[in-house]
């Protein structure tokens, strides 16, 4: 896998003035979109993938909805339509372009939404200029650059999803050197013992609605594999047919292998006999010692069925991290110069996304917010498996022991691996 | 709601000798589909129904593919491709008719599909006779009975579907009364402390393997509806315009509205400004107190929302039931005589299932069964939602505190209804 | 090919009085279905199938719809909801079942629709008896006639599809004796000269409105096959890779190939290494010299551009049979005792429906009658193909030099084949 | 309806020497192309429509292929997998890229396209400069020329649908002046005697394979309308519920009226109780004299029936205008300077193309070519309808008597419109 983030200290500062961290996260979005060539802007591969232009405007947009409209007095709205267009998900913010269609609209054209993005941050500067700022509204804001970083990983991944599909592979970055950390000779068994715990968000700071309250919960003992699936490890699934043999599968997983044809993890090609993997750098050999990396769940879960284990439950990963330090391959501001990551310690953040065997559910005591906000999360607790630990697209300060990602089981263009667990 | 069970003492005798236990169940089936025209019993009205037919021949099948052929020597298999004709899903017992063609299948006929059952029966007899029976093997049949059983259910919610569609509303047997508890005065909230808790089957006891391993749990302080939401309150809920509200629901749930134009629950016809619903015995006007069933876990979950409220989890509905006694509305052998259910403790088994708000997940510990036995529950497990509780259309004696029935959330053909909680 | 019928005298007699005549009709279409179980009755195989009990349900809606209703003082109508359950695709008559949901009625059951068909009979009975009929409404009552006809040539088509889709190769009759024309050894090509002919029904006999008006049109120089593509021919072009090479298919015909993965004709299956074939009576080994039948339009085109040559257009077809003996072999009322068919002369007419490449269009001037009888032929005048000559599943009176035939050119459920024709 | 033709002397000559008429027409490619924003280049707003973008570098590939490969010794292909990306429907060419995945791929870049048509350009130069050229290459060139006005007029059509489509309302260029033709006040019947006549084209002539060979047709006597239905009178239409009436429709018409949700032309949109257009100026009144554009066959069918008229066929419309002078809208190189059409005469030519009754079938005695381009038009004769006279967005000297376009009868982003026709 190709990593794109370093360990090094983070050029974008928690504890800076909001003015100056609003200005980071947003410059940071049109950094990673400065590679990309103007029709690169436009795509939808799959219906999961928004075009990059889109996520530029969302994320402006919701700076203009639910910041500068209703808290910056005399704020003139950029464009009476973008509103329609670029609202996701937000029922009660209005009606809103059907989101399979965001390939099809070549307008505004990607100078207008980087003018759009221009006319938001101004304003957001003049309001950030304003002392004091509430806190209410300083957690808004806080809210919104939250979701921009989600949104700058999602970048990341559709701009792969994108590229890769294209027959020519086209490469996003040459100066991306992969990294792989030494997996391949140091796996072993992580015990903990099993016991009342408390997991989820600490009141005092930054997390999403879906992270709280923090509650206590029991665990048996279990084991944790002290590092991630690798992709010889993988291969050896595939070569014992793993693709092929129907009771490694959830019955679910076992129709989408077979209606889709999955033979391998998505962007792995079988070329005379060798294998290669599309990245961000373009065609590369697979290399043995990286993680398995854009698997579903369903692969996840057979691989471990296969090798008779199981995947970690998100209680049993949130509690093997805690206390431990943060270390790992996320991405940076300055992409330009990636380092590699620190790998003594056992490496749970960062390279991917570790699929859980938790549905993504409520926290016992989860209160939905009011107002449009309070789409944020909730509403999708169905249907969808809980991923934690973050990958080299989640930005470094945006990443937390408590952070619950979620997608639907069949879902391989996120950067996702697999971690072993047992009893 | 029409209810078709009674409380009185059970036909079927778990204690009774297995031969006498195999006979009572394998005629209940028979006895089911007595009241069926011949033309009913090819019918599959949606992928999710079976025709009757199909039911009857596939649990015979059961006993042949997993006891006859293995067990008893000399076995003679009634016809070469009813294996294929009839296994529902058993990935390792080989290839098999595709589900959603079931319907399309005249032959073997009716009368066909009795003699099958009757030679089949036969041989069981065969079987059973010799003494004594290796415990190993007793266990095989009572999973094969508490399996028909499960087909059973599936027979009178299939059957109910296939009637239910018919513009001519035809009659099942208009010999069933309507009954309703009288839920609609008594409402009130039952306390449980939190606390570690122990959920899932003993294992001196027959249970599906999926209600094992028995495990710890943390509950926090909740608190549940001492009975079922009824027909009049969900009436409240449409009128206050639940379903064009889409704050009220999770987004594929609001999507799943929209996609269907859902505007009541499964069932219901609004004729002339007054709610009609479709029953097993013919179109009846809508009891206000009866409990509202055929919702789906998007419209029991709507409704909680709607209420400020939940739905249960299924260990805080285990551990409330835990103790109480057995009382409700199930399926009895003797259909012909239903009697009143004894409503004078609050009712948490039969009438209708009650939707969770618990995934379907593997219970900590949980170990799939060797060979093709072992598909029987653990590859289901992803997104689906846990029910509880048991119905009208369920045995009376094959219901238990720790039974885990579970469907997609968008289920609506299943006797399911709505149990409120809170913390 | 199984052929169902004789060139015996016929048992329906067209100059009969109505009165017998119609009662010979109907009793064809009962003893038509005179071998089915119950069970076989209720099948829709694909949506193009109707079951077996829609369609003698629909043809006694005919007349109680068009003839009795009107004409009939004091008719009682049988149920009143079968209007809306048996009409087949009359807009001006009202609302009707979903056609793709006809088999998924379980009622009414098959007694009820023959009770259905009795009621019916009795009335047309007495109508019949009151003397004289109108003229006007004699036409309407053999407009029925022939209408119940052209289904009784879709209930045998409908049910070899039925049975033929059925694992267990059900036998519809097993006294239907196979007498290919020996066809192998005498093909030779029918040279016709070009010029200005007349073509279409004449106004004094019974026809469908799409077969007239009797009009001019102007023939090149044409020669016709003497017979039609026999099994061993079309053995050939599969041999030849005609099934994989796309320059023999029109663009619509290779995406059909491709995405239903056809191989051969319908029916026929490869066992061991041998071609069998699915018919009325099961599964019989291929018969070289008897006609290629079940093949799609494009299927028969492909084949025509494979050796060089075309399909007639429908002109030519009628020009070359007119003033021809009508022989063949078709469907009698007497089932029971088929006889070879007189194949001294060429053989245009029975065995199966030849594909023409003329597009089924209005001739010059054609008008729409008035009311629902309106709806009949006109308005599928667009993207389907006319067949010339009927089949042996076509009754021998029903057929004429100037019938149209029309099907989508995808379909291969009818009794279907291939007569070359060349400049 | 917008027009951007004129009838001014033919910038493109087709007496002029093959490298001038070469370079003319590939200029107005490209010329066509100058309005639009990278972003437009790269949308597929319907499988139908294919990216601006496709569009110039398939007619690019077309002479690469075709011409360039075979014929020009030392031609360096532009990019190896060009071939693949490139080609539309050439079975015989080998494999292609998906035709409705056009819309994925953002590379090549639209600049790499133009690179691409200067490369393949210069060698054209190169070869065409060599004398002499032969007569059989020439007319290769020539269809190939003949083959990018195709694709001019569809880049016109896709243009306008993919900014159509989109909720800003984008305008294409706004110095397009509409002229209506005074069509409102001279509506006359044109009546022609029936008898034999020939069409098609003459040898001598450039034209397509399916406008061959000429042969004598028979036509009754019949009647034109003098101009084209217009905007009014197809309001008429809708305001007498002519898209609620099934009565007017074809059975495929009213269904795709239904599951479509047709209820006007396509771009049309009620505001406010106005009538709208959208068109390649961008939001216009309706005007209530143009001829009424964008309709289906079936609309154009349906209105003609409510009117009790018909459709013409080719036939009857190639022998109406055969000896008329050329008059009408059509598409020109100078695309800034349009100006009035010549309308004394009797319109027939230009506008919008013109429904036929005629199913698009070979014509007698027709040939298909060898080899690749074999696959030009005869594969496509199925299920498709004959249009005629071309439109505004034709080249006018690419524009004949005998030119037979042809689209599915439920396309309507084509500038197809209705002429009636009756006996």
């Amino acid at each position: 896998m190709v990593s794109i983030a370093t360990a090094q200290p983070n050029l974008i500062n928690l504890a800076a003035p909001l003015e100056n961290r609003y200005r980071q996260v947003r410059q940071m979005s049109e950094h990673i979109c400065q590679p990309l060539a103007i029709e690169d802007y436009q795509i939808q591969s799959i219906p999961d993938v928004s075009p990059p232009k889109w996520h530029l405007a969302h994320t402006t947009w919701f700076f203009e909805t639910f910041i500068l409209i209703p808290y910056l007095p005399g704020y003139t709205v950029f464009h009476p339509q973008f509103g329609y267009l670029f609202n996701s998900y937000y029922e009660a913010v209005g009606a809103r372009h059907p989101r399979h269609q965001r390939g099809l609209l070549s307008r505004p054209t990607v100078a207008e939404v980087y003018r759009y993005r221009a006319h938001v941050d101004r304003s957001m500067m003049t309001l950030l200029s304003a002392t004091p700022i509430d806190p209410d509204l300083a957690d808004l804001i806080i809210l919104g650059l939250h979701h921009e970083q989600q949104h700058q990983e999602l970048l990341i991944t559709d701009i792969k999803h994108i590229l890769a599909l294209n027959p020519l592979h086209p490469i996003y970055r040459d100066d991306l050197h992969p990294h792989p950390p030494d997996l391949g000779s140091k796996f072993e068994w992580l015990a903990y013992p099993g016991g009342l715990y408390s997991i989820g968000a600490e009141s005092h700071e930054f997390a999403f609605d879906n992270e709280s309250p923090r509650h206590q919960t029991y665990l048996q003992d279990y084991k944790l594999g002290s590092r991630l699936v690798t992709n010889s490890e993988y291969l050896e699934f595939i070569h014992a047919g793993g693709y092929q043999e129907s009771k490694y599968w959830l019955a679910e997983g076992w129709m989408t292998v077979q209606s889709q044809q999955w033979r391998s993890p998505l962007y792995w090609e079988k070329i005379d006999g060798e294998w290669w993997v599309m990245t961000l750098s373009g065609l590369k050999k697979l290399e043995s010692n990286e993680p398995v990396c854009h698997v579903s769940f369903y692969e996840a879960d057979a691989y471990a069925t296969w090798q008779g284990k199981r995947l970690p439950t998100e209680a049993e990963w949130e509690i093997a991290v805690t206390n431990m330090p943060q270390v790992g391959n996320f991405l940076d501001s300055d992409l330009l110069h990636p380092t590699p990551a620190n790998t003594s310690h056992h490496q749970f953040f960062g390279d991917v996304w570790e699929w859980t065997q938790s549905a993504y559910l409520p926290y016992p005591g989860f209160q939905v917010a009011d107002g449009a906000i309070g789409e944020y999360n909730g509403k999708f607790m169905c249907n969808q498996m809980v991923l934690r630990g973050g990958s080299c697209a989640t930005s470094a300060n945006h990443i937390r022991p408590t952070y619950r990602n979620f997608f639907p089981p069949s879902t391989r263009w996120q950067f996702s691996g697999i971690r072993l667990a047992s009893y």
